[in-house]
């Protein structure tokens, strides 16, 4: 729920006045992403999205994300593209935050994702992380497992409040991803981010990946292992084999995952549990009383973890490995 | 900010399905609006605008609103129409709550008024007096004198905290205005929130007035005060003659203001001042610790109230009077 920071009419008019898209007919503070103010405009060229990023936001970060959008657009992925100023800019300052203006892409985000939706974003991120291998810049992943123990002692004092042996789950977990993490599979761009409300559809077509505020570079199987997590659980949190197999499938149908992927997923998929768990612990802790967001719930990805734990191969996610066909 | 409840792609396409408005192509929840749940939606006919009731809102009072909608966009006034559903229903039921789809206008609110913006709203609020007058319902103000002093009474202790004195100043204000409040003014449908942000523009000309949460039937003239209040002052509360002028000179070119009128005026602008105050007051004091709604000031409407205590005539706001005239 967020429009941090108000813009007037004529500050934007002059914004715009940048570009090439047309007159302004009309803008709403749009109650969506939790770290910026976003806009959704009306000019007489179309309809756009306007993000005014806010200081939790790193300005070095930014080339990144707007630059990555372009150059995936470029190369045939669906997801928002920057809009260019008359003088070639993707960035500017409005209402004196950086600011930058995207294509609207239609389309609803699932609430109740199918199985058809979990191919579809299967397919999507194979194609994006194929797409982006050739992307000149680089943001090393600012959430990966070496900077998920401060996370965890931002939160560790009060875990056992909110679940009895939470600390300890998590501590052992800790100590036993940061000992095995992988560290030479694969990698490029990836989304980092792909939850159902990222992912846009039209009926039962994908129309657009949006939101790429945590695009980084890392493991691809890792961005596997969080879709894995995102998608491919029920809202009582038990696992969805038919969804987890329709969207291995798809996804494999576009990049192959190597054995050791393969046979890294269940470590990754726990890691992405875990990696979700603590961002929404801390924020759990964090909420001040009577604010009007939500905090999402922790304890989801404990049971979730503690699935993956149990699982030993990529028959337990629904898919034949190539081990299992040889 | 307002998504208090959030709709399902599916529970929206069903609900869609009820309309001639074609299919679904997205839906934002709109920070905007207190009480209620507001999305903009694209659909392959347009744009149109979606709300979802909460609680807060007498479902009593939503065939008012949305009749007089109707009423007054047949009568020429720039004003959302409730769209009907193929059963010529103009309220349905959504997640739950009574939900109604009206036509999304395109305009920005002024931010900043100007002059020009201050005559559209003079002759929009005048037309709209006029368009309302034959409208079948009726709905009591439920702000009006008499409501006020519950008002007052939920801040009472607590006055003296924001500003020393404010407890007497609106007590003696609320006293003399109990006594002397004139009953026999022409009366009719009123806006009642015509604030700039119910107030679209593009550029200068007027498209549309919104929002007619709390329309009711009373005098026009203080439907006429409350805007001198929110449209004539700037931003460091100082009274604008020449807006306040431009104001009153474009109402009455569509409805003249009678003697008594005129002559009620400062004392309806100290009441329509002094119960902007007293809601804001008591909203003050209920802002829970956190929250993202910024409670809008009160004693902005102090400085407004001790200025139209010091008003005598329409002179003072800068229009020559009937009587002067003559």
């Amino acid at each position: 729920m967020a429009v941090y920071t108000d813009v007037a009419a004529d500050e934007l008019a002059a914004f715009l006045a940048r570009y090439d898209i047309g007159d302004l007919l009309s803008y709403k503070g749009i109650a969506e992403g939790v770290e910026n103010s976003n806009f959704l405009l009306h000019t007489t060229a179309g309809s756009f999205f306007l993000t005014l990023y806010e200081k939790r936001t790193s300005l070095d970060d930014l080339p990144f994300v707007l630059g990555l959008m372009s150059h995936l657009a470029r190369h045939g992925i669906a997801c928002p593209q920057p809009v260019l100023t008359r003088a070639g800019e993707t960035l500017g300052t409005l209402a004196g935050r950086p600011a930058a203006i995207i294509d609207f892409l239609e389309g609803v985000w699932p609430r109740k994702p199918t199985a058809v939706h979990c191919a579809g974003i299967g397919e999507a991120l194979a194609k994006m992380h194929l797409a982006g291998r050739d992307f000149a810049l680089r943001r090393p992943n600012p959430l990966t497992v070496g900077n998920w123990r401060p996370l965890f002692d931002q939160a560790a004092d009060r875990a056992d409040g909110l679940q009895h042996g939470l600390h300890d789950l998590i501590a052992d977990e800790l100590d036993h991803l940061e000992a095995t993490w992988p560290g030479n599979l694969p990698d490029g761009v990836i989304h980092a981010d792909a939850f159902p409300d990222n992912v846009l559809f039209l009926g039962d077509r994908l129309s657009g990946l949006i939101d790429f505020g945590l695009a980084c570079n890392d493991t691809f199987a890792y961005d596997v292992a969080i879709c894995l997590n995102a998608w491919c659980f029920e809202p009582d949190h038990a696992f969805n084999v038919t969804k987890a197999s329709a969207f291995l499938n798809a996804y494999q149908r576009q990049r192959n995952l190597s054995r050791a992927e393969q046979d890294a997923l269940p470590l990754l998929a726990r890691g992405a549990a875990l990696r979700i768990m603590l961002t929404r612990l801390v924020d759990w802790f964090n909420v001040p009383p009577g604010a009007l967001v939500k905090p999402k719930d922790p304890l989801e990805y404990v049971r979730k973890l503690r699935f993956h734990q149990s699982v030993t191969t990529m028959r337990d996610y629904g898919v034949i490995s190539m081990d299992d066909r040889a």
